[in-house]
């Protein structure tokens, strides 16, 4: 069987159009649309980048005037409201969609049901729900800003069978194979901002961009900074790829703050104490449009955004190694829970073998 | 496709019969053996205890006089020496035989391929090497023991995802599921010794014995103690499910010696230093017949045998914890290396999810 012709596989082909542009829709949604009509398929459209058209919309013009009496299958519900394009929902109505499939509702208080209920209005028949797991997976990262105000955090890590990210004396080249390490690229490609500590600058001196064959889109680098330590010759500060910005706290430099200043690297104090209040952070992040992180710090920063409650997924990359080391560090370095009920927990695990690596991919838990 | 009747389906079938047994020949290879004649199979046999009828033997006397002008399916090469049965090369023989396929070779010296020469000396046709993969894996404890004199060490292991075998209060009830601690159960069954260190005594004073519903071969507790701390009243000594063998150092004092000795535990003093010589010890436990340990050490036990080079295998059941604790033990208390091209790697690597948790198998590599 090469295509399911069935509601379900129409929808399927949405949520693939929408998986497409994963990474390019800055603050926006991903969304795919299918018009069908009489058996055949007479439109497709994919939300490509925050201000442009709609998948609605891209799908509508491919269709032209087939459009009417089409069913519409679309990931995320309609939009109501005039944002930054006219609503959707509107679109529909007049191209004379006459059915429309819609795989979750929008969480935008500017939506949150609004457009389901325009369309039923006028006559058209909605069906809320088919695929809805999926689709809401999709824009995780979406869901989670728009509901709370705070980006979505995936910390993406490579460790040892024994939970270390660097032996004893700092070295970490390599820990995962080469597979594992291209796939970071993609997640990179995936979120608006990559995050690291100001200990991974001094130690690796990363160039923290997105490197694909096919090209790729930049996200933001995100130093986390508490005493501006990093030197200005750091490829982060001297590369122009992508913009940097510095999360640093209240007791930094300011001498050292307007030395980064001129190098073109904005510099924001998060908190009151000595260092960054990541929670703060993380809110500075989000005024700055950035909906979502890739955190890939060393031992200290993971588990200081664990404890903080801060992180909302993990891509670990576990390579079948075993580097030993008291004083090596662990993918957390923290102070720890005292009994094994207590630990932090990941759901919906998923388990991936990549060559002779293991992707492990779960969502933390933080008690009640 | 049910059943694949072929010569690869009778020796898989062969082999079925072998792993039945694994856990109960004692020092033996596990053997299982199909006769086959005109299409139908005509005796099944398999080793079940050492000292008892071979694989061979219980074949040929199901199949009685069936078994002339036979095909018989061997997973290991037929015996040619006089040990505690006769030969079964010469019993196939006996028998009328006229092919036989082996998947591999008995390395035991007293064989060593006269057994395949025994019966091609008269006149049997001889195909060695079908599924031997399969056949020298399914035997691996018996091969090394065979050829090194030294136990098969199997370590096996639950750990946190951050590489951790207890919180930094040493608690660790519990790390993985259900399932898997069941699985432990199995293996104990399957190696015909148990090795723990003395702190894990003091800790959870376990009882380390196989607890299976249908039953099972208890292993001999080994219980590495250099310092004969463990109380009497611990359950390894009190409990009489299955023998008790203490491995202590050349400083242990007499005293406790004797008092172990007199609730029948047998104490060894393996090498001149104050903590035990680990290869020694092992040298001592094949001396026991004791040719397969299951290494259920803490951190410290762990890193020492690794450090050792004496753990052929790794089964660890990693659960989707995050524990924390720089304190906390790692699976690996060890000095580590220095570089990250210098970690001890695991081959052959197989990853299997059980419910939440992951089995990682692996067999590691010691350098040239």
């Amino acid at each position: 069987m090469d295509y399911q012709l069935s509601h379900e596989g129409y929808m399927r082909t949405a949520l693939e159009l929408a998986r497409a542009a994963m990474g390019q829709t800055g603050l926006n949604p991903i969304v795919g649309c299918v018009l069908v009509k009489e058996g055949r398929i007479v439109g497709l459209g994919s939300h490509l980048k925050r201000g442009t058209a709609h998948a609605e919309v891209h799908a509508l013009r491919m269709a032209g005037a087939e459009a009417e009496g089409s069913t519409a299958y679309v990931t995320l519900e309609p939009c109501s409201h005039y944002g930054k394009t006219p609503p959707c929902a509107d679109q529909l109505i007049e191209a004379g969609v006459k059915q429309v499939y819609v795989a979750c509702e929008d969480p935008n208080p500017l939506v949150a049901g609004q457009g389901i209920q325009k369309l039923r209005d006028r006559g058209i028949e909605v069906h809320v729900g088919l695929l809805q797991n999926e689709a809401e997976q999709l824009n995780e990262k979406f869901f989670k800003f728009i509901r709370t105000g705070m980006p979505f955090v995936t910390l993406k890590t490579a460790m040892t069978l024994d939970g270390k990210v660097a032996s004893k004396q700092g070295d970490s080249k390599w820990i995962s194979n080469e597979e594992a390490r291209q796939r970071v690229h993609v997640l990179r490609h995936q979120h608006q901002g990559i995050m690291v500590g100001a200990a991974t600058v001094l130690a690796d001196d990363p160039l923290l961009t997105a490197r694909l064959e096919s090209g790729a889109v930049q996200p933001t680098r995100i130093i986390v900074d508490s005493r501006l330590r990093i030197p200005l010759t750091a490829k982060v500060i001297q590369d122009r790829t992508a913009p940097t910005v510095i999360l640093t706290s209240a007791a930094a430099d300011a001498a050292a703050e307007e030395r980064l200043a001129a190098c073109g690297v904005k510099v924001y104090r998060c908190g009151t104490g000595p260092k960054v209040d990541l929670q703060e952070a993380m809110r500075k992040l989000a005024e700055l449009e950035i909906s979502s992180v890739l955190l890939e710090g060393g031992g200290t920063l993971n588990g200081a955004m664990l404890e903080a409650e801060l992180i909302d997924k993990m891509v670990i990359f576990m390579a079948p190694k075993i580097i030993g080391g008291v004083s090596a560090p662990s993918i957390f370095q923290m102070e720890g829970k005292a009994l094994m009920n207590e630990a932090y927990t990941l759901s919906s695990i998923h388990y991936e073998q990549i060559g002779d690596n293991i992707c492990i991919i779960g969502y933390p838990h933080y008690g009640a």
